[in-house]
């Protein structure tokens, strides 16, 4: 598979995420390049390292996946690559590819030492197009991992807030907000089979009691509903605006799914 | 042809939209994606519509066009596929495909039900990557549109403000606001060559007598002109700022074309 | 090569660029379009000029770099495609080719007016998708660049503001400020080579006495740092925040690097 995504929080103003797909087709014509976002809020590894678990695996297998939200670029973190059962991951080892790592079956992990695969000169700023892009392009024509620099034995990850369950009760929080302003949660549909089947409700920020439901539009205009979005996650949304703001979600708000009778 | 376009409402923050090419890839690598635009305003169905049936036709024979701006997803309206002369439609059948469609010759209207040919599990929040891309993808590989669901008689269609038209004056409404700030009307060439020959002017909003001219540039800096836009309907522009701001117009606006002496 | 990269002011939010790239495959079904930058501001040649100048030699040789910022479009202003030693380049001739085209051996310069090239009926205010898409598109299938149109001596040029270069000191301007509100300015390696090696100190709006360093990180939060950055340019950026708008940086902004004890 010639195929290599990019997420970075770079933007869509400036020069530097066309700069990537051109240092890759100078490498390897016949890649195929998918801006998978660069919209990540600047230096958010976590929203970065949401997007690429919550996308990954809708791409065919042997995708190499680069994500580059580095705010210590040109610092001391790894950057590295990881070679998976079904993927390649390239980026810092800043976290940002640990929840999408979390999910494969690791092969091997490999830091980016060599030159030999880089843009020269190196710049201090711009990795995404010296390094990251250069070595992913290298990665689609064949070159093994083992060739980019030292075996690693693991990766820095980054902490998961894992909902607490009890009988009737399930509490998670917001992880991720997006363009909707739907706010997507840590609960999970294993979360919620725990609990006795029937009546659930939600509460969150000035959520009172929000209705569980299949859809965006099963509630009415300005009413906030709860659906297992297609993250697998359970998301508060608001029929025609933001739940983030009209009910004063973050990242972090704290979210509780009752079982009520 | 193995192309396919995308137009959303998903923003490019998320990984909505790169989701939907990587989903499209692992069906037909082949396939080459053209991101139109997924900047439509979030449920502005009437946007999304203008948008393709603005540029639909700059595509070759045989494209793919599929449309996702679907406030109702998840729930009781259609989805469908539509094989038309020159091309494919694919989005939901919501009246977004419909302005699109009025200047294309139907051969083929279906309803997309058969999971075969879907992303499953099938999310209630996102058949763009779901149903919709899928489907393209499937579509782009040459299965036949009868094997996506049951044939359909006719598609849900988006009222058009016909132009009022008499000897001297021709009224329409502003239907489309680019990012420059410029109101696309109803007017087209066909309403305005029914005046008789000689000077045109245009009132809009704050403008009271606007020229019409061939070009942004043929006014000073600042100043209002009506331009025969690229999409063959009148626009009210002004050079160097925003006509909508300016002259506080808004989709839905009057728009009157004067012959004058 | 069969690559074809996309500048303008567009913004992505409207059909503008999707459409371009629809020309470009109507006509060679085998082009790769790369999407450079869409987000140049509003009519700003300049911030044009210096992200084509900024990537265009990170693209492999024989791209066609097309960039469409044209506040005069369908006035008197010239359009071009120009060859040099490595590229094509087509747009107005408003200067926002000259940065780029300052570094490159030039071979030929031609006026676009041969209407055999053109999508018709040419629009008065998309020449992106009636003149300079379909240009690039035939210039990629090998049509020679005599056939556009009559040679041209010279191009239009943009002023750039050379640095003023002393045994102590270097001053120089704000150039671009990147989404980051990175100030990128005119100082490049050479104006500070000149200077005796040790420590260097820059001066630029309210930044009192900023340091150069290797990387962003190298200072605390919020601190300002002056970084050699990856268009080989001076740059004055912020840890964590934008050097732009905390130390009052415009575009012209003046910028002095010091030699100091």
């Amino acid at each position: 598979v010639n195929l290599i995504t990019l997420t970075t929080d770079f933007g869509l103003n400036d020069w530097f995420a066309g700069t990537m797909h051109g240092v890759v087709l100078g490498i390897n014509p016949a890649a195929t390049v998918v801006h998978l976002t660069h919209g990540v809020p600047r230096g958010d590894v976590r929203a970065g390292a949401f997007a690429l678990a919550a996308s990954c695996r809708f791409f065919p297998k042997g995708a190499i996946h680069v994500v580059v939200v580095d705010p210590g670029v040109g610092g001391a973190r790894k950057a590295i690559a990881v070679e998976t059962g079904d993927y390649f991951f390239v980026g810092p080892d800043n976290g940002v590819l640990s929840w999408a790592l979390l999910k494969e079956t690791i092969k091997a992990i490999h830091t980016l030492e060599n030159p030999e695969f880089f843009v020269k000169p190196v710049s201090a700023t711009f990795h995404g197009r010296d390094i990251f892009a250069p070595v992913a392009a290298h990665l689609s024509r064949g070159v093994p991992i083992q060739a980019f620099g030292p075996r690693l034995e693991d990766w820095v990850p980054l902490p998961w807030a894992e909902p607490r369950v009890s009988a009737n009760e399930a509490e998670g929080e917001v992880v991720y907000i997006d363009r909707f302003g739907n706010a997507i949660t840590t609960l999970g549909a294993e979360s919620l089979k725990s609990m006795p089947a029937g009546a659930l409700t939600v509460s969150a920020g000035a959520g009172g009691q929000i209705p569980v439901s299949g859809c965006y539009s099963a509630v009415g205009p300005g009413q906030a509903v709860a659906v297992l979005g297609s993250s697998g996650l359970l998301e508060i949304a608001l029929n025609g605006g933001s739940a983030a703001q009209v009910l004063g979600l973050k990242i972090g708000s704290p979210v509780r799914a009752i079982h009520g009778q």
